[in-house]
């Protein structure tokens, strides 16, 4: 029997075996909690809509802590249409396997996992049903070399379906989502379900970040709030959830995306950059809270 | 044991019990068959990215030939974010029941199914896996009262999951797909993924449409390509497919689906609907086809 001897807690539900649980599933769930426990603050990054800049901002959370000092992983489960490997320039990464582990791809010391990396073309679909996508997701947090993390932010597809359900069945104690949208009413209305599912699913909700607030025109400084403006602001507060702050629209951000450069990294100088640290202060603070 | 008698075929798949098959399972089939016999052009609206514009191109395309005459279907197949309510004002609409049917909403001809009729608030989550969704996209198919339609129009969740794959296996005969992207890599990554999937499920690709390709400000009327420029083109080009055109990012379009206004109908004359009215020319034109 593997034992998983990660930490001396004593209470831990991994080292007892639930009652009608067979031996394999009793090994498969001790094997994913020894993982989970040298990870000490998982942060699931959740839309209602897609094309908010859920991706964006999960690179740019990942980017800044890392710069910060602590050791951080950034998972993307999102099998359909995975945007890290282009956002971090990775089109060509693979995982490689070592030991019966999977090695995460490492870049300016974030350590990377996506479905991405799997694909021999980018151009290859992943059609699957909700059932695979649960037990590659599972992989990805029970086979992975993650090793001793300070934070593993989880980039999840759009929406309240299997992949963020199955995100918070497997790991059970998360500290929290991060939840983007655009002003849109459109895009309001979706992230208002996001937050419903929070409270359902008993996840912590760390606060909203409304992206694409108003575009500042580069010839004469005049803005236009092409999606609207304040939605995820009045969204937060009619919800009583915390706000963390506005994104304008900014040229350099699709295009540090699209050309693999870290936003945060990037353009540090830029107003726009500063704005996403201050976003990013309150997921900071809770790995500070706990040092101190 | 029903029968189908909706059609004189005689080589009809629906009349004959598979093997294997038990009596509610072939009566379920038939139904489905008899229900689909009755829509002339069955076409889904695809995207490999989220909030590129794909529920807004339904709405129009949708509009766009309600108003040229056909007679018309929206079924809006996003379980988790359905948007069609809120952009076409229904989102105090329910579907009601009668004789075992259920009766699409009418809106200015067009008949409407989405998942957001059922919900008792917007802010309800419907956190499902897939399994349940391929349940409601089929009774949404089989139960809902269509009637006799020229088109059909799915608005598909992105990505190439439960949702686009259960619409494909249940509806088997396609007239075809329109894939929606914005200019950006990290979107038309995502397309090429749909172009894939509907080569895999031999479904034919009526062309892709790019949007949100740049914004001209209305202050000095300089253009700014947010979100680059022509990555939609090229990649049609690229892949061999059908480029249908370019719609640029237009306030009015985000305002008009905010406030439940379809944006060909509210902003017929302006010069963004022209755009849109020359996409939709192909798809009316497989009816007139027909007609001819």
């Amino acid at each position: 029997m593997t034992t998983c001897n990660s930490c001396s807690q004593t209470d831990c539900s991994a080292s007892k075996r639930k009652p009608n649980e067979n031996e394999a599933d009793f090994e498969d769930r001790q094997k994913l909690q020894s993982r989970l426990c040298h990870i000490r603050h998982k942060i699931v990054v959740l839309s209602g809509k897609g094309g908010v800049g859920k991706s964006t901002m999960a690179v740019n959370i990942a980017m800044a802590l890392t710069k910060a000092g602590k050791r951080v992983g950034l998972l993307d489960t999102d099998i359909h249409g995975p945007s890290i490997p282009t956002m971090l320039g990775l089109e060509q990464a693979n995982l490689m396997g070592h030991n019966e582990e999977l090695m995460p791809v490492t870049v300016a010391g974030l350590k990377v996992v996506s479905a991405g990396f799997f694909l021999h073309s980018q151009d290859d679909a992943i059609i699957w049903r909700g059932p695979l996508k649960m037990g590659v997701i599972k992989q990805f947090l029970k086979d992975v070399a993650w090793g001793d993390l300070d934070y593993l932010i989880i980039d999840s597809p759009p929406g309240t379906g299997d992949e963020p359900l199955s995100v918070c069945q497997l790991i059970g104690h998360l500290a929290g989502a991060v939840i983007v949208t655009t002003p849109q009413k459109v895009a309001t209305v979706d992230v208002r379900k996001s937050i419903t599912f929070c409270r359902q699913m008993k996840l912590p909700i760390l606060g909203v970040v409304e992206n694409m607030n108003g575009f500042v025109c580069p010839g004469c400084g005049e803005m236009t709030t092409i999606f609207g403006t304040g939605g995820g602001r009045r969204t937060a507060a009619e919800m009583k959830v915390p706000f963390l702050g506005s994104i304008p629209i900014d040229p350099e951000i699709a295009e540090a995306s699209d050309n693999g450069h870290g936003y945060v990294d990037h353009y540090a100088a830029s107003a726009t950059a500063a704005i996403m640290n201050a976003i990013i202060q309150p997921i900071a603070a809770l790995d500070n809270a706990d040092a101190a």
